[in-house]
């Protein structure tokens, strides 16, 4: 009895007091306020949103309606959107007691980045001198979910081990640097990268491998138990897996040139996808006594491809060039989840919950490799005299020291001790963040009578 | 043992007959049937899905397939389709044994229902007077599912506690319903409603409410132990959530003008949405002790905003607007859930098992009124000379007794007994419409051999 | 005791050699290098995705890029290609414990499969003369995605009874007579089947029943504890029969003709799925005594009207004929899971396991029957003058024995002892193929501590 009071003690002296009681309500209040009131001052409709469209069409001699860029690029737009929120979502599901907080806070971490997106890409981009304004259609919308990626991947590093505060000051953070950092590669290097392998994935990458570094908890197993799959957490898993795969053609192509730059890129996407499926499949089942396949790999692997055409989808690197770039992107990101995952957390103390060092970090960096190869072998009978001056920016090398310090700040306000993140053994446990269905009833249902029976048996035998 | 009999006597007279056997047979076979002939006389292609299309193109100087309404309308319809079958049909998945139920009955009422509703609305709406035809194309389609929309929020009002033949019936009088009130409010009344604040969802929503209310089952609380949801139906129902909210912005945009009209309604839903996140994640997190988040408010609460914008999506509300609005819908919605749900079934006697009160009665109201505020300050200035003929209609207000009064008949017809509709403690249950699969052999399997070792031991010790 | 051994012997000498840690991933590497090779020889951009674009735009005078195929095509792509990926993989994880093979090697076969089809295809249909490369655009991904279909179609027959190995066999020789028969039904009989009824369902319907059969397993009730459904495994898969049912209009539309003949395909497959799900619930209630609904129908039947329609979508078969066609459909194809499906395993030794015959083969056939009726019917009133000239084709009759010899070789082929195929006893269970997630320990925290205690109480009382 002493022995148990004494286990208790414990128990609650590890607690960490993870009340958001005070902390999410108000972060959530004061900055969607902060939202509305600069929405108010700088952003509006652009010309194909606003109803004086019908004047821009009559002055740029547009025919018809169709030719607004809606047309052209919501189709697209919708595809990245599922890609943002189910398939992000749920591809975090596969945790056997966190698909709540996967699903659930990648949901409010989107909404308030993608709002932050508008504004922080809109100053850097598109704000009009003139006017002081920040125009915005569709393709704003797109931008902003691909800034929202970036700080979705980052959150895959540190997934269960945050709190949703914890989350929203990543998320206000990496909006912020990824502008930055977005602004300096496309409008002061005039590199090209329309699916964003560096500018999403790269960034996104060492930005949440950064932070998870300065949380590393070195306890962690304390929360083991909690840290695999079952069964039917890893096929909520593979609808993420699936949509993003599926929709990852439109999120190459989404903000490509119209006509054919959007058509190459789709195409260049969906047959580098489909190759890496078949190097992911045979390095999981290579790696494995009996050729068995693993299910991490399936799940993450498979999309490394289209991470790594993200910045070549849209140049001429001719159908076999994206299945090559595929090819090796299954393998060595299949290597990267038997290999270097568990060097990272064991050598780096890098603590990387989805692996999305394999999945996004290094693709990205293929991939800028990958344009800047293409980019360079683009002559002029392949672009034609329209399109060659487009292909001109080269890939930045430099400017990581400034990226790299961000997230070192941004991970040391986060360990200050008011954010309510879990303790150790709490990791990986929906139990903190959310109300849970009272399951018990349903487990004494499953139970046959028989065994109920035992129970009061046996406690008599011992009364006796 | 005579205490047993006495207790199954008990549970047999309170059973109910659920036996749907001939009900559900007849009706499918008999409505589809006077479906088909009902098509055959009335329905016809519009001139831009009849092979005709190539006179009507010559005839309009129309120098393009591109500019056929499928092409400006069908990437919305399939969203808007996705919203109503997967979006709502999951969203209702959350009970731990209704699921079938759900997914399934929404699967059949929603077939039924978009076939009678291009029937209602095309004789209301668009009955050519010279042919007598009703002529479709995909904006009939978007309009068949928005009026299906209507039935299912009021199927989220009695979910659990109806039988499938009381749903079609209730889709029978819903669309009917629907199609007269949709034509006072846009036909008589000249007010706008393209997302269907008002025309879709508190119709629906008062339509199910009233039909709730008059289904009150004063024991339901025998089927208590149903009414809850594990941990794997919440994430199921988050599906339904997921798909709702990424193609909401579709469903406002769906049937707006061409062009900027479209644009702007989907800019708008975008934003709102964003905005109803994170206020109903601070009020769920208000709502409990330690600020742990509810999933039921996840999962309705966040697509309030959406409803709310119907009316107003297309007009010139501008970003900021879209995100006040979203504001306080996430505040309403998530405070209905907290104090009006318990409210309206203790005192009014309204069971609402999905809340479709707070998810679609309210803000539908309130999207009401902000459309009325939106057109009121509209001036030629903001909507140029265009498009200011549009918007000038009233929100209506009266009207609403004779709306009220038809539910309250529907309910009515639908007390009788001869429904099939399950007894108060089968409420909830699967087990009642569906063959379920044997899972009694899994069971088996997750319990240790030790312990059926057990069973055997302690049969053998009682036999000692 | 010895008793045990011999048990034990007995369930190791009936065990089949499953290991593929060498088969799969050779078969995986080889072939995808063998596409890179072959893709790298063949297959460039069409002049619609090509940087030349811009060159046949103003040779073609066109002057919008929005009248780039890509636009017309590509928001029914991305439908199609979710059928294929999340329809097909979805649909088949019905059995409790074959979901990760039924998602997995969905993904790894139609990954392959759309690769090679582009081959196939290309060589039989748009090889040009003068330069001998395949030209590839938005059209020819859908046409892959076909193909695809069929080989997952075939796939449905021999679920949870073939290796992936053996899996990736069917697929290579699927395709390839897929590319056949296409060529012969299309090109040389002129018969126009746009949705695939023909071509693609009764093709892989019949393709994978013969192989199915050549692969009878006499002793396959040895797994049949795996064989049925879980409550949450039946929701799963409904999101599969939903993607399915909802972006059937695409799949039927994808690849008929710009403007009207696109919408019309739509409109048509819309209605005919509708009235397909009111008589599958009908007969599937009709089944049982007490009129409860089976999932099985539901899952499956209610996709055959869009089957049926797939020749006839883009002809005038005018709205309440496609409400005919689904009609019967539903009836017939509910029918088949009762009474046929059952005949086919006892009399022609047929297993198939997701019933194809019922859904794919037979509404196929019924849909080149339907297409031909409404070919036959079709006069120049009706059709107008531009567009006669289309519909002039046959149903193909004869060429049958070609084509069924072909699956038998593959099946002879597949019954070689290499493939790693499991034995009868461990068929539908993942546990062959994947590394499952350790369950136990989850067991355990649901067995109640005082069962744990009965253990112990009744160890001790066995040793006293």
């Amino acid at each position: 009895m002493g022995n148990c009071i004494q286990g208790c003690k414990d128990y609650f002296s590890r607690q960490k007091n993870t009340n958001i009681r005070l902390t999410l309500p108000v972060v959530c209040f004061v900055w969607q306020i902060a939202m509305i009131i600069l929405f108010g001052v700088f952003i509006r409709y652009d010309e194909e949103s606003d109803t004086h469209w019908v004047e821009t069409k009559a002055h740029d001699n547009i025919t018809s309606d169709i030719e607004n860029d809606f047309y052209f690029r919501y189709p697209s737009f919708q595809d990245v959107h599922v890609m943002i929120f189910v398939g992000f979502g749920f591809l975090m599901t596969f945790l056997k007691r966190y698909s709540f907080g996967a699903v659930g806070f990648n949901f409010l971490v989107a909404s308030f980045g993608l709002q932050w997106a508008l504004l922080m890409q809109g100053w850097f981009h598109s704000l009009d001198p003139q006017t002081g304004k920040i125009f915005i259609g569709v393709e704003s919308l797109i931008n902003a979910d691909f800034c929202v990626a970036g700080c979705l991947i980052a959150y895959g590093a540190v997934l269960g081990k945050v709190s949703p505060v914890q989350l929203l000051v990543m998320t206000l953070f990496g909006v912020t640097l990824f502008a930055v950092e977005e602004y300096i590669i496309l409008n002061l290097l005039h590199a090209r990268d329309a699916g964003g392998s560096m500018v999403i994935h790269t960034f996104g990458g060492y930005y949440g491998l950064t932070i998870s570094w300065v949380l590393y908890r070195p306890n962690l197993n304390q929360s083991k138990r909690m840290q695999g799959s079952v069964y039917h957490s890893d096929i909520f898993a593979m609808i993420g897996t699936l949509f993003l795969w599926m929709f990852w053609p439109s999120f190459n192509s989404a903000i490509t040139d119209h006509g054919d730059g959007q058509h190459r890129a789709a195409i260049n996407t969906y047959l580098c996808l489909a190759s890496t499926v078949l190097t992911t499949v045979a390095i999981s089942s290579l790696s494995q006594k009996t050729g068995k396949l693993d299910m991490v790999h399936i799940q993450n692997s498979t999309l490394a491809g289209g991470v790594a055409l993200g910045t070549a989808a849209e140049f001429m690197i001719s159908p076999y060039g994206a299945l090559i770039v595929g090819f090796f992107c299954g393998i060595i990101s299949t290597m990267g989840y038997i290999f270097i995952s568990p060097f990272l957390e064991k050598t780096l103390k890098i603590q990387d919950t989805c692996g999305i060092h394999n999945l996004h970090a290094m693709p990205g960096v293929i991939g800028g490799i990958v344009g800047a190869i293409t980019a360079a072998a683009a002559s002029e009978s392949v672009y034609g005299k329209g399109d060659m001056g487009r292909i001109e920016g080269d890939v930045p090398e430099g400017e990581g020291l400034k990226l790299t310090l961000s997230p070192l700040f941004t991970g040391s306000i986060l360990r200050l001790p008011i954010w309510g993140d879990p303790a150790d053994e709490n990791c990986f446990d929906d139990e903190v963040y959310w109300e849970l269905p009272d399951e018990e009833e349903e487990h004494q249902e499953s139970i046959p009578p028989i065994l109920e029976y035992n129970n009061h048996m046996i406690h008599k035998q011992q009364d006796l």
